[in-house]
């Protein structure tokens, strides 16, 4: 059974009640307010930014060359890429450049980011491989379920529907899951257990996303 | 005008706000319920071997053999006297050893004690003194305040106050805080607006610590 | 005065002392022996490994997003473009694949990459290009100064000086060197000092890594 | 078998040859020239600041709480007692505390110390044991065997020797090769060649270590 088959039942649990979430519920009905979603959008951009950190930290330990250059090539299309898009799409809420440069992570994303940053920095490459997964996955799963259901009648939505769901994101999903399950095969299984407790935080994380720019999260003081 | 004094007014309004918190307001008066107090103790556990972790990182990162041999001598402290002394103060609480080891982080003291390895892993001397200073500052500031009212009639709450507000901690706060003006004296001014970035986030993570048990929080999902 | 210019006297001693290395003579001459070149091909394959590594955690450490998206294009196009050139260089003189790949590093390789990913890891993000300059600017002034003395009568040592004289590999020169001029600006003069010594230390590696080539280092035990 | 077991016969092979070196053989002897004994103090010393950096990054990387406290332990009785003895020991040479803090690494030093702090900082905890140990085990046995052919006529050398050969150390060793097992025990075949494969690059380095003070080596530029 590979590693990831066996994290499935926990997972599933993550993302159900994700979908449930009112935020994304709404998102895939198409009547979410505008507002919670902006603030989404904004603190994504942060995120962004730290998940590409922690590509650079995988490169940086991975032993294989084919693994270097796989998440050189990840760090690469989502620094100079994929962050052009979030760019554009950000635009499209009337969300300028600097207003994304200049905002302050909520508790939850600096929780979250600071959670991948240090597991990339102080422990090993399976770990980190562990704490990257759920963002992909989570993503997959949460626009294929959303898609099921029906496109959103708002564009936005729509497109952000179709761009987790589509083949491209699907295809890297698939590359996470696999190089997972490989880095699990040549594992300990103290180590497994490890990569099973890395992977939960994020997805927790991912749940935990979403609620915060729904609640418009603030520091108390 | 040292860099401690100008970070002064902003922390002490966060230091105002955790003396008058429920929790701690009533573990100065000697009447909070051992249920939370219970919880921060093992709590508080996780997070000592975390700051130890910090205080290794700042070991490996510091370039004068001075502040090396004064991390060195905190880390060694830290790990091989307080973490007993913890022990036997949360044996007069009834919680084991096994029960310390086998405590799981709250979402609070995951995300403060991953901010503080990711810290001192990927940034500089400087951020990591910023950082690791306000569980000192907070502490003794917060026990001084309690000790000013008076000391609780509740054996090891009042063991609390006297250890944080007593000449050794009052001495580590002071070392701490010449070294966060040293090192920014050396520093260009962008570094100490992260510095003080840093030291207002661990700041805040004191407080919402305090704030974390007494709600015993848990993770959503 | 630009930092790069502070540089510039130290740089050129050492620049002129490769040039004048009898490999590189001969390299330049187009007589020089294959054997040793071949060695110096299958270092540095292991060399550019570990450079992408470097490139990883400057990405890991810098700040500011475009530096991030600078260092994560040239760890990209490093592992993914300019190692396969490598390959068919490496075939060109009957090295295969599984050979580059099996190559042991020689002394001077490990010690020079080991300073690269030493100083990537814990030293600040200035110290890192210091450190990584020295590779682009020697090499780019080693093939300037030979082609200036004609093209040698050998295709791939003529395609050697080609290369790196070459308007694209002068090109990324001149962005480390502009980098390196913007950071030592934006640093204390204390910082400068320990530029500046990370960079002759990798300049020195670079006149050490030709020479363990033509000498086939080995270790001695 | 133990892991260190497995090591031993390649091990011993690069003992003897430390053992065999002219400079190693006249300490033994009480031949040996002060000046290149002058130099191996003031290389040792900084030394012994690097391989500390290593122990504290090794404790930021120990995933159970009394392997952090050995190496916390360890690091700071070489910070703040064995470099004091040292100096002390350096002052019988008529070397002062600035020439010792004033001394640039030879280029085998930096290149060893440089492995050692690169091994902590990117690769696990097993590659950080295996690194660390070829500088005890070496020191230990080759102390052993000089004693085993009696003790030299000369106070400094004899004091060497007997601190290397003594039962504090010799416990310090037996220390580091348990923990080694231990960790070799607990890991994949697959770790297990990269731990020999760090353990011989320091063993080799402790040969080279001897050779370069030997040579008053310098850099060649």
């Amino acid at each position: 059974m590979a590693f990831t088959d066996e994290l499935e039942p926990e997972a599933d649990e993550i993302w159900t009640a994700i979908v449930e979430h009112p935020m994304v519920r709404r998102l895939g009905e198409g009547t979410l307010d505008e507002g919670p979603f902006r603030e989404w959008v904004r603190q994504d951009y942060y995120y962004l930014r730290e998940y590409s950190r922690t590509f650079a930290l995988a490169a940086s330990s991975a032993r294989r060359l084919d693994r270097m250059g796989t998440f050189a090539e990840l760090l690469h299309s989502t620094l100079n890429t994929e962050m052009d898009l979030h760019r554009s799409y950000a635009a499209e809420f009337g969300i300028t450049e600097e207003e994304l440069e200049a905002t302050d992570p909520s508790p939850t994303t600096r929780a979250y980011t600071d959670f991948l940053v240090r597991t990339a920095s102080v422990e090993t490459f399976g770990e980190t491989v562990a704490a990257i997964l759920p963002c992909m996955w989570g993503f997959n799963e949460t626009a294929r379920r959303l898609a099921a259901d029906g496109v959103p009648d708002h564009d936005q939505y729509a497109a952000w529907i179709e761009m987790y769901e589509g083949e491209e994101f699907t295809e890297l999903t698939e590359w996470c899951l696999d190089l997972m399950d490989e880095v699990a095969r040549e594992s300990a299984p103290t180590d497994r257990e490890r990569y099973r407790e890395r992977f939960l935080t994020s997805a927790r994380y991912e749940y935990r996303f979403w609620d915060a720019a729904w609640r418009r999260e603030t520091w108390q003081v």
